[in-house]
């Protein structure tokens, strides 16, 4: 910010540019709250991240974010074998865990394409996800759940297209009106997509 | 975010929702993005944390964040030492510097008072600015130039009351009409301030 910060009060604002979301003033921001108000928290953050880029890695399984070589859900003897969920993130993971309708499997992409922003095939786990399907001979259907987003909708074509050269039973998320919601105030592309899907 | 994320992960999120401005959903994607795209960042921005808390300090006469006892300005001897500049941060004091016409000394508070945001007078330096102005007999004048935004005009109220309970002669920054703009474009609190302060 100010050409006459200190070296490492300005080498502090360059690196919490790294984050997404971050410029110049809220990492000057960030920098100067730290520093007047709660280093502890600074000292702590510091602690945390070269703790997590130490013992975090991705799920041998499903490619999610996990301290061990499985993640608890992979880890688990019960669950489906046969059905393979694919998502997003953690979160629409934990979106879909939360509901308690589904026992299968899951793959998280840890992202979508997203051209534009320059996420390429080799930025997400698609390469992950191709080998987990050739290596897993129990999985029958894969569950397509990424986002209903255009980034989302890309990023199911190519998982559809993949999972479908091998053979597999490709089914996607249903589009619909949501439960609860009044005709009248819902999208009009939700209500032509829940005409044309009606049952 | 997720109940299944691991402990490193999660620990990762709540660190970093101790920035100011981050909330859940930003920590949780600040937190994938450095795991996923920017390990290397990740370690610099903890080592970056780390130099500061240990190098940073405040300059022992105007309060801004330093490595030395003093900081550049400070330690320059050709300032003039009879006119002391209250900014609020150090962005403040370089928009100052930037237009080359203040060669005076500067005192940085470090912040504005904002009650709302639970922000007092023990948590910007109005007592090391009562210090300073008591143990520097060579000021003659305060030239309070905080921001002129609600918390900005508090603060100069109670800076012009400690610097005139102590004697000294004290200017706030004119207010008026922008440089380059038209009347027909500035608002009607600037244009009143303007034709009140005319000269």
């Amino acid at each position: 910010m100010s050409e006459a910060s200190p070296g490492r009060l300005r080498a502090l604002m360059q690196a919490l540019q790294r984050l997404p979301g971050v410029g110049q003033r809220s990492a000057a921001r960030m920098a100067y709250h730290l520093l007047q108000h709660d280093r502890d928290g600074a000292l702590q953050l510091a602690q945390a991240l070269q703790a997590a880029v130490q013992g975090v890695r991705h799920c041998a399984l499903c490619h999610t974010l996990a301290e061990d070589e499985l993640c608890p859900t992979c880890a688990d003897p019960t669950r489906d074998a046969t059905q393979l969920c694919v998502v997003e993130t953690p979160a629409d993971q934990a979106a879909i865990e939360r509901t308690g309708v589904y026992r299968g499997r899951y793959f998280v992409l840890m992202g979508h394409l997203s051209p534009l922003d320059g996420i390429g095939p080799d930025d997400i786990g698609l390469r992950p996800l191709l080998q987990r399907l050739q290596t897993a001979p129990a999985v029958q259907e894969v569950i397509v759940a990424t986002n209903f987003t255009a980034e989302g909708e890309a990023t199911a074509h190519v998982v559809s297209q993949l999972a479908r050269a091998l053979g597999l039973r490709v089914t996607r998320l249903a589009r619909g009106v949501p439960v609860g919601s009044e005709l009248e105030y819902v999208d009009l592309g939700t209500i032509a997509h829940a005409l044309a899907d009606r049952h």
